[in-house]
């Protein structure tokens, strides 16, 4: 097989192959929303980034930790979804990361009710044999030592890194954070923290800032108000879907995330616009999900749905030019 | 010339004119902002208006009052631009509206530092005979009280009439507001404007409620986030150009609903697909006028860059689905 670049932004490396490793969190939730509360549902970045993942060919495993109190029909709803678990260590005698947060009547703001953060003070992330020379890796919104810690185990420059954060790193872990920063081709931050991160008002030179520090890409998400995603001098911007009801907003940004790699991780092509295609299935998937509770809404993503939600979208923006 | 509905949304009453009466304030304004100030500068929601309408065929008649301070070149301008002033009115002895603000390092907050109405409190607006028959009637952001008396000096119903309001009328005078809007087919609105006044968190449910009190199309500015069209259950989201620098925010709504508005006299077709390259449309203009003090970038405006800018605009949301 022969593979030529296409025009400057397509980059073949060796050949690529299908494998999307994903680091993050398990965890299980209590979330208060306007409308309805959860008291112990399954959460955690990773879950959410998997399940994103699920609906596209790609062999995807995490990188995670669990305790004994992780729920077998947990672990079995992720590998009925063809997500690979050899990367979760479950320690025994010990208790799942636990988060509870309580959304505002706007949904865009939350408080935070209680972190326990219980296996996660222990977790010390081995990436498995197989997964070493993965293609693709996508690194969730953790600490950064321990995201730096799993790229430091592959085996081959991954040909895509991927990484998200939060504010909390952004405030506690600043040059740990820029190191990996460094490192990574996309990073993904929402507007207050881009703004935080690099002390720049404006979100075009935010992402600038962002792009001198490393990565080629930067996607900066603004909650309802879509997301944009900047290469060099290349701008898109990509609506959400305006809901009636947000029904909670818990793993939006990791679903997003999740769906944008995978499908990348599917086409085989790192171009911007395979990325815009990439931003515009990331804010589908993310529409599913905050539509229910928890992971519910995107565990029953079909084909056929998600087809039919990415044809909305294009309906959204498209306007005729006279 | 027999015109015949083409599809639901078309209609067509007599034979749609050019005419366009634009109901707003002329004013001088002090802006500071973080990239500068500027003393006393042309401004007024009806300048903009009339500035931005003047990019496309209309017959465009200002309603609006002036004081003897108001300068012979800020007139010069206006007519140069092909712009009837009939209907502004001069008081003796009186002073120009005078409105100074300052805008916080974000530019989407501001401060009002002083407004001294002047020649507004004596107001009677009086729509010249030749404006009467006008198919397209804009009524500026200004007290409901006058906006309503501008609609009942029309001899006809205009064919579109489109309204733009702001937070101080929705505190102080509610009840005259919602009696304008049962009469008016589009309003324009900001989303903080859109949420207080039907007390809807969701912009979805907001604009159902606009559209229930009266307006067929709901159109929600939201700054840098762009603007949402609403039409039964049609959504139109359209993007705003990342800038790097927006060097003054003042003016933006009104050049953004006078493009809009213009563009649909130009074309005499009332359409949700017209709509939608309006607000693009819109957008752009608005674009240029953020990027220069007060009225400047606005005065140059040329089909060239316009037409370039709305190609911007495509570029900005378009993506491939495979």
């Amino acid at each position: 097989m022969k593979l030529k670049p296409k025009g400057k932004r397509v980059f073949y490396f060796c050949i690529m192959n299908n494998k999307l490793l994903v680091l993050g969190t398990m965890a299980y939730d209590a979330i208060e929303t306007p409308f309805g509360k959860a008291k112990k549902i399954l959460g955690g970045c990773a879950t959410y980034i998997g399940l994103a993942a699920s609906n596209f060919k790609t062999e995807c495993g995490l990188i995670s930790i669990i305790g004994t109190d992780f729920e077998k029909r947990h672990l079995d709803l992720l590998k009925a979804n063809n997500i690979n678990l050899e990367g979760v260590e479950k320690l025994e005698g010990e208790k799942t990361f636990f988060w509870s947060g309580k959304y505002h009547n706007d949904l865009n703001t939350r408080t935070t009710l209680d972190t326990q953060l219980n296996v996660l003070t222990k977790f010390k992330p081995k990436v498995p044999e197989s997964f070493k020379d993965s293609s693709f890796v996508l690194l969730g919104n953790l600490d950064p030592n321990i995201q730096l810690e799993v790229l430091d185990q592959m085996n081959k420059k991954p040909d895509l890194i991927v990484m998200d954060t939060m504010n909390f790193w952004i405030e506690s872990y600043k040059e740990k954070l820029e190191e990996l920063i460094c490192r990574v081709d996309v990073i993904s931050i929402n507007d207050e923290e881009a703004r935080q991160i690099t002390q720049k008002n404006s979100l075009v030179e935010a992402a600038k800032s962002l792009q001198a520090m490393g990565p080629k890409y930067v996607i900066i998400k603004k909650g309802e108000h879509g997301a944009l995603l900047f290469n060099d001098n290349d701008i898109f911007c990509a609506p959400a879907l305006p809901l009636e009801k947000v029904f909670d907003p818990t793993g939006a940004g990791d679903s997003f995330i999740g769906g944008f790699t995978a499908y990348l991780v599917q086409r085989k092509k790192i171009t911007f616009e395979e990325m815009k295609t990439g931003v515009i299935i990331g804010s589908a998937i993310a529409s599913f999900t905050v539509q229910e509770f928890g992971t519910k809404a995107l565990e029953k993503i079909t084909f056929a749905s998600l087809e039919q939600r990415i044809k909305v979208f294009k309906s959204l923006t498209e306007f005729k030019l006279n």
